[in-house]
């Protein structure tokens, strides 16, 4: 479409075509050279900060001379998360079809507040959702919601655990009331920090999470959770949810989902399950064992961005009545009032973020293009390579395992018997080896000692990569 | 990079080519060719969820099979927001540049954490927004984080506001507690809806958020907020925030924020505004005097990613104190520490989200090619389109306005003197306009009147477009 004065609309469409081309190729080339790169980004704070002019710039400039920039300047001082020596944290999967589908709903641009403005990402969001929670095996009766995070998810599915409590939150909120009690959240001393600041921000605070002590597998101890329970319910203490992780971030342990749903039903908490992490495991048939219990849940959330070859952000929260989460957020001004409101989905009336991306395209293309055993395959072959990884350390004399390896992370230390400061030594070879670039691995602590954490899941990984990683660690202990 | 089992690994890199190619192209095309489809979405509810298979795929698919179901079953179902006639909520401005950032930072997909974890889009973020600040002409003290939307920086607004109040939320939250006076968060009767969902969220309650009055203008009456805090004051009740809008959803009405910030400066309490539509407005000189007192705030948020050039989403959240924002979220855990915590910014310190896409990279592009004089030229357009339109609307008989137009939205309404029910009448005129897919325009209630609501803001959008729609009113009423 031309625009009749040359200064406004926007960049004619054969630049389009030819910027586009290009930044085509750039990634083709970058994803097909990414081991090439250092892992962690080798630049000195400020560096990029520093190249950039003090002032905005004040013309327009040929795009040609932005994209040099990306070699020159952000290149440098990126960290390669689709590297496949990164096993910091946990490791990225995204895929080449998941960077297409982010291409579309970037040139879309619709924000999936009402079915009306936006049917097609409001109608594969359900599509999609409901795939994904068939090939996890939930049952039937769980509907999903997309959000960004998993921080974001849990806090939704809280907010909704504060509102069965029945004490007029939403309404009457927790100030300035006396008549009430004090409201309880648990999980295990292993929890991810998203549920702290969940509690934070919903105004519970931390002294409401209680955090459960786990046994030598840093797993939930179920009898500690149901007698801190007793003690709270003695003390006029009102219990409002429990969140089980599977795959704690620290060693992705197992909490005891069923046991703890027993305790739950008994009290009628709800029961909120983080498998951000794991829960793309739970397509994998052999390993659908740790999910047990799940079944039970209110509310588990699980996130495809991290391990199912999607593009940040994408964040499932699914729901045994997603109606919960619908009372507690949905909320229709004037101007967003619609006539067909009673017979479809709008996704603003299920959280606090009115628009929303159409993020569940990329998961379609992942899904379609991958299939379920493409998915499967994967996710099998990264904890295969996590088990052989851990089978070099267990078979070693210089290093030894610190936690199981139930899915693919593996949480171990050098242990050569002739160093005493062993926590000391275990951090000097972590940032050695991130400071060389050839790998990046992150660390935890467990039972207070320094533990290294290798996360295997890039698309990219393969056996030689944790070779390489293994001889990198064996000549920091020699 | 060659995979040894040809089942896993990525797409391989001649196909990336091959279909990012294809891919360019048809967004090329669609944008070429954009105004040729209907605006809304034609499809009936469910029609694309029944398109699909009940049951995930099994097998993998030949990407160009998706492909072609983009144009079969996904482009039906789009309501095109980047269509010049998409009048309707707000309307979106997204450009081929901004589209070009989001594909470099899906390929990249980091979470933007940690300083370590990406240093491109830490510091990259904090260029962007000191450039956006000096353009928006806020002073030198405002620092910014990036969002994915304006309810999730109103939110954090808020929150760091009632931590101010200094009766120790974080920790000992607000239940349970007889020591807790009723807190206060006071905004227009027009103020947007993500107010009324941060106070939900935050267990402030509904009845927390005090609705001021507003005049003829639909401005709030300074004096109608100076009378609520003292009668509160008086009763023993914490006011914590203030949250005036400039840009109004309903009308882009202007609160009186210096006015607001007296009030507020004499109390303590956080004035945070909600700039989310307008502020992009406030990089055009002539229109800065709108924004007269926003350098008394203590937060402000503006939207990019509505009126800026940029895809959604691109929230961000200036804060005079990014610091009081970090003592209300801050926590790290174990496997979360660096050495270099005390040197660099970490952008997982200000708000619940622990990964942040990499959003800075679009807007870089965005500032970078249109340059400050491009960007204001295309706002600046929008602005003399909206004025114009509202110009016929004065000089019809037909026609009236319903409220001032300070930016680029348009209140009005049809008024033929031969009809009695005009509330019926504006009703039926939009939903036939929206259903004939030639133009989006929505609604309002203004005084008790159904309001149209002609925005303007596609990067596309000029005067032919507005004529066509006038054409259309004036069909309808004839």
């Amino acid at each position: 479409m031309k625009q009749k004065d040359p200064k406004l609309g926007d960049m004619p469409a054969e630049d389009f075509r030819r910027y586009g081309y290009e930044i085509v190729d750039w990634i083709a080339n970058y994803f097909e050279h990414i081991d090439e790169f250092p892992v962690l980004s080798q630049v000195q704070p400020g560096w990029l900060k520093d190249s950039q002019p003090k002032s905005p710039p004040e013309s327009g400039e040929d795009f040609g001379d932005v994209l040099k920039d990306m070699d020159r300047l952000i290149l440098p001082a990126v960290t390669h998360w689709n590297h496949p020596n990164f096993h910091g944290l946990f490791s990225t999967s995204t895929s080449s079809v998941g960077v297409f589908g982010e291409m579309f709903a970037a040139a879309f641009d619709m924000k999936a507040m009402l079915w009306r403005t936006s049917p097609a990402s409001t109608e594969l969001e359900d599509v999609v959702l409901d795939w994904l929670r068939q090939m996890m095996n939930l049952p039937d009766e769980f509907e999903g919601i997309i959000y960004d995070t998993a921080s974001v998810s849990t806090m939704h599915a809280i907010a909704a655990a504060r509102d069965r409590a029945n004490l007029k939150i939403r309404e009457l909120g927790m100030s300035g009331r006396d008549d009430l009690p004090l409201l309880r959240v648990y999980c295990s001393e292993h929890v991810h920090s998203s549920i702290d600041k969940a509690v934070i921000t919903l105004g519970l605070g931390t002294r409401s999470l209680r955090k459960i002590a786990v046994n030598e597998r840093f797993e939930m101890i179920p009898e500690a959770l149901a007698d801190a329970i007793d003690e709270d319910v003695e003390n006029g203490f009102v219990p409002i949810c429990v969140v089980p992780t599977i795959g704690t971030t620290s060693s992705t342990s197992v909490d005891p989902v069923d046991a703890i749903a027993d305790i739950c039903e008994k009290h009628g908490i709800w029961l909120h399950v983080d498998a951000a992490y794991a829960g793309s495991a739970a397509i994998v048939p052999e390993l659908q064992h740790y999910f047990k219990g799940c079944e039970r849940a209110d509310s588990i959330v699980t996130n495809p961005h991290k391990w199912l070859f999607t593009p940040f952000d994408l964040s499932v929260l699914y729901c045994r009545d997603l109606d919960e989460l619908k009372r507690a957020f949905s909320l229709v001004p004037e101007y967003l009032k619609t006539s067909d409101e009673s017979t479809v989905k709008n996704g603003m009336d299920y959280g606090i973020q009115l628009g929303r991306r159409f993020r569940a395209l990329k998961l379609w293309f992942v899904m379609r293009y991958f299939g379920r055993e493409g998915l499967i395959d994967r996710i099998r072959e990264h904890c295969r390579l996590a088990n052989l990884f851990a089978s070099w350390v267990e078979a070693s004399p210089n290093f030894e395992m610190l936690a199981p390896v139930p899915f693919a992370l593996v949480c171990f230390r050098a242990c050569p018997s002739d160093v005493d400061d062993l926590d000391a030594l275990n951090e000097r070879i972590m940032n050695d080896i991130n400071a060389s670039g050839e790998a990046y691995l992150s660390h935890t602590k467990l039972n207070g000692k320094f533990t290294l954490r290798l996360s295997v899941g890039s698309i990219r990984v393969e056996e030689k990569h944790l070779m390489k990683v293994w001889e990198l660690l064996n000549q920091a202990v020699t």
